[in-house]
């Protein structure tokens, strides 16, 4: 189950990665309803199936030990509470709590682009940067569960401000947002383009860019390389720290495709090390707005330990 | 075993990390010459001992699954030579090969800052900067050995050129060759310091500014303050990457202090998150120039599978 600021969406996954049913839900800011939504969504969707475990994706740092969110600025409804006790009882499952990005990284580990690796980094690209590492076949959760936050490197020391106070995070100069704002930026350099057009009618955001680029516009394409090279700057980074075999990347911005992911493997080709840079293929996640669902469904199998090695799963 | 650039140290380690027996080498250049002084040093060392393995702790890149050192720029000696089928049949025991900024990462976990931990970080500070982390109790090193390369995160996109090509890594900006060569810069804003003085007079090192900083002379301490800052902007970066316990700096840099550490607590304050940020502790590495010998002692006491649990050490 896949509980975001906006949809819950919640699926029964075979071991292969299939989705037998799926339902779907919003997302209620008061903590009541939203606990009450998960129940009914559970319930809904194991109808007529054997189900195993539950495990919860969701955007917060998540205690391995307690099994509660600490802290989800955007997910306030979940913070604190013992997602485990609570819910165990009223569906009759165990269950498990897992970061959203770090459930995608297990989910592109297991049915999406790393089927055949050990060594995957995710990045996702949406309002913010979020990020899942395994190493070795296990998912790096940290002392916390705070570990693979890859959109709080600092690429920029004095680059603006980000959302989490420090200046110049991975963040703040290649998520999604960012597409936006730096729109409006590169607009003023290409006062012919299609992007400068739109710029004086409205606020653009990233699906724009997006779009204006898959139709050729040169000011949308500037925006999705210059955003790519500050990604790849980051990947670069983490190729060399991590030496995998994938790099993943996911979430709504990387619908942008080459015109972005091109400069960010240059960055990678320019900046990383042989022979870590020679291996790592960089590539769009395949899962998609699922990999959450997916990705926690894989997670739910081993509820005990909070460690998952690849050939026991 | 700790094979540097210039030196051979072996020890025999106990499982408590107590050295019962040491002896030193110079380092050749000349493979036969180092093969043959590697032999002799553990056919010295162990001698009135029983010892159950070796592993050989060695600047650069090594292969995990066949114990070879693929890439060394200082040390070009041992680069492509099956070190484990050659030498093990001359000492008559099992022989392990591992990098040496993990060997000191291991080293630390067991019997130095880490012992009560899972989750450690290691950055040497010295000619360059090296690497090595330890998350959920297991060293990581990535597909092909070549994870932890932490001195070649970029700090600084469009800083200085490092040896490794890129440009604004963090070696670049903090190891101790960045010290004297910031110490030329920093001089000139200190006219009237000791540090300026012996700018004149002849090439100042890193040594010299630990020294001068240490009797207080405002020049050095400003060098050390800029270097620790750059320092502590990549150790947050990874305090946000692992969630780590400890941040282990060790190297001969490391030497200089508080007036170096300080700056780079402060950085790491500034720009790591919570919870992370309020759990990580950032200390001097305690095992000193041994590290190396030490790790790799605790190393090679589980030499086939080359993952190391702490519960199983």
């Amino acid at each position: 189950m896949d509980v975001g600021g906006t949809k819950i969406a919640a699926g029964v996954i075979t071991p292969q990665g299939e989705a037998l049913s799926r339902v779907r839900y919003p997302t209620s800011s008061s903590p009541e309803i939203l606990l009450s939504t998960l129940v009914r969504a559970i319930n809904e969707v194991r109808e007529g199936f054997e189900v195993g475990g539950v495990c919860l994706s969701v955007p917060g740092f998540v205690s391995e030990r307690e099994n509660r969110v600490v802290y989800s600025p955007n997910l306030h409804a979940v913070e604190g509470i013992p997602l485990k006790e609570v819910l165990e009882p009223r569906i009759g499952l165990p269950l498990t709590v897992e970061n959203d990005a770090n459930a995608a990284a297990w989910g592109e580990l297991r049915f999406g682009l790393g089927r055949e690796v050990e060594h995957l980094v995710m990045v996702t690209l949406g309002t913010g940067i979020g990020g899942g590492v395994i190493s070795h076949g296990i998912l790096l959760r940290g002392a916390q569960g705070a570990a693979g936050e890859l959109g709080h490197v600092t690429v920029l020391p004095d680059g603006p401000r980000c959302a989490c106070g420090n200046r110049g995070c991975l963040e703040v100069m290649a998520s999604g947002t960012s597409i936006g704002r730096r729109a409006r930026e590169v607009a003023a350099r290409y006062p012919g383009s299609a992007l400068a057009e739109l710029a004086m009618e409205r606020e653009i955001v990233g699906e724009d860019v997006s779009r204006l680029a898959a139709a050729g516009d040169e000011g949308a394409l500037a925006v999705l390389e210059e955003t790519g090279r500050w990604l790849g700057i980051g990947l670069a980074s983490f190729v060399n720290v991590f030496n995998p075999e994938v790099v993943a990347i996911g979430g709504g911005a990387v619908d942008a495709g080459e015109p972005l992911l091109g400069p960010a493997r240059e960055e990678v080709r320019l900046r990383a090390r042989p022979p870590s840079r020679d291996l790592v293929v960089v590539k769009g996640a395949t899962l998609g707005p699922e990999s959450g669902m997916f990705g926690a469904a894989a997670l739910a199998r081993d509820p005990k330990t909070g460690r998952y090695i690849l050939d026991e799963a």
